[in-house]
């Protein structure tokens, strides 16, 4: 087996540690051809590591998904799979990974060129889906989704070998600002922050409570968030966000009685297929971090 | 004793129910003399139930403020009495409930006539002061506070018998929209949502799991949003809210690095000083609904 160096190594140590982005963010130097893509928003996902295209869909285009996104969340065969993330209680469907596998209609979503070809030109190379899914976010009790960077967890959990992959979400509701939307912080993507590991000593104690494998540091995104801010698109339903893998995000919660549902693709470069987890770990399920079921869109 | 009827039922049907406000909104037909309120923010306040004055309170006026928050949350005497609320872990206050007993900076600033000829007016009577507080809601794991009215609480836990009664909450720092600020229902003030009291039947189980006394329904809520949507004031340090005790109102939690503080004061009219709390149950502490210690301001 061919051993790929870790560039990006994380949690091993009980200290976090800030290290300086090693690939490029946008994987190419020629000009978009502007169909798909303006140069003005390469620039922006060069400078920001995101940028934000509102009505890329429309209104017919946002009620065809969601009609299609209803009729699974009723399926026997969807709710039972391990692919669906149930709610406890009510049983109500939250998240299902894999939709492009599920649904004819999603699966167009995501080989749609208005997505495909901005990944491809952002990747500088043909692309696969590294993950998909929905996301049906509640009303009145939604709950927050601390800070990470998506490659952190998809380097170490699934081997991802290089920053070479882009996100797009799709927003099938209205993002508010107080509906617990998608926050990014502009400029991240240039840093990447290696996790705290092993159980640290006492004085950590304390700032550690909620902390898991995977989770920034606080004094890290401070700093991140001091620099660059906190960006918040908000936006009808159609907006897409484009967000690169090591874009620093979360989201609060939701209080407020309007629920948030999006489409969430992820496009990796064909070069960048995944690995040997960098953790030593089992490599997770195929529905989470493809592996098996590779083709070029 | 005199028995003072209950106009606002709460807390004893297994059903919400949804009644007219049986007060009015602005207590008087005058019109402010514009020294310290203007005809256009009182029209705002009987439409909404608040409005909004930024910078009411200058960059001098905050840090002075400030540092005597920090200044008290140091003292083992404040930190060790009843009327503070520390977090569990880390031992940091959290909240100082009546401030403006512990400190001649706070007590001036709710004699302030920015504050005090506001709430004079729109309660068209003297005034004291119900209730007062500091709030430090930390940055990165700032909770949530649900929706509710405070006037449910007050006529419920402390016996207020109307609604003339008006909060001013003075931003210490930036109220951004990330940061888990106050959102308000335009127009909420004129409902009064009974809560839930008894242990309800089966069916309700599933949709009560988070219910608590004083907690309002769903169905309220999503219709009071759908007819007036949320607000959200946002702006720097000094920025005032001045809301109506009816006023539906909650905050997100804050996931972000930067804290949220604010110092709040609850006037009421002298000619509603409460009574018997009309649950039923034992009054609240002075420090949390002042029930002796009333002189006008």
């Amino acid at each position: 087996m061919k051993v790929i160096q870790d560039l990006y190594p994380s949690r091993t140590d009980p200290e976090p540690r800030i290290a300086t982005r090693k690939d490029p963010v946008v994987h190419t130097d020629a000009e978009p051809d502007g169909n798909y893509l303006l140069p003005e928003q390469v620039d922006a996902y060069r400078r920001d590591g995101f940028f934000v295209v509102e009505d890329l869909f429309d209104r017919r285009e946002i009620d065809a998904l969601l009609g299609e996104l209803a009729s699974l969340s009723a399926r026997d065969d969807v709710r039972n799979s391990e692919t669906s993330i149930t709610e406890p209680g009510s049983g109500a469907v939250r998240s299902i990974f894999a939709i492009h596998t599920w649904s004819d209609v999603f699966d167009q979503l995501a080989r749609d060129p208005r997505l495909v070809e901005v990944a491809r030109h952002l990747l500088g190379d043909d692309v696969y889906i590294h993950q998909s899914r929905a996301n049906m976010k509640p009303g009145f009790r939604g709950k927050e989704f601390y800070w990470h960077s998506d490659f952190e967890t998809w380097h170490m959990e699934d081997g991802m070998p290089r920053m070479r992959a882009v996100s797009c979400s799709i927003a099938l509701t209205a993002n508010h600002a107080f509906n617990g939307p998608l926050m990014l912080i502009p400029g991240s993507q240039n840093t990447f922050v290696s996790c705290v590991g092993r159980t640290p000593d006492d004085h950590y104690k304390q700032s550690l409570k909620r902390q898991e494998y995977g989770v920034p540091d606080e004094a890290s995104l401070a700093r991140l968030a001091d620099e660059g801010g906190i960006a918040v698109p908000t936006g009808p339903a159609g907006t897409a966000t484009f967000f690169e893998c090591n874009t620093m995000h979360g989201s609060n919660g939701n209080i407020t009685p309007f629920p948030r549902s999006n489409a969430f693709f992820v496009y990796n470069s064909m070069e960048n297929r995944v690995g040997e987890p960098f953790s030593g770990t089992k490599p997770r399920p195929e529905f989470i971090a493809a592996r098996e079921n590779i083709r070029p869109l």
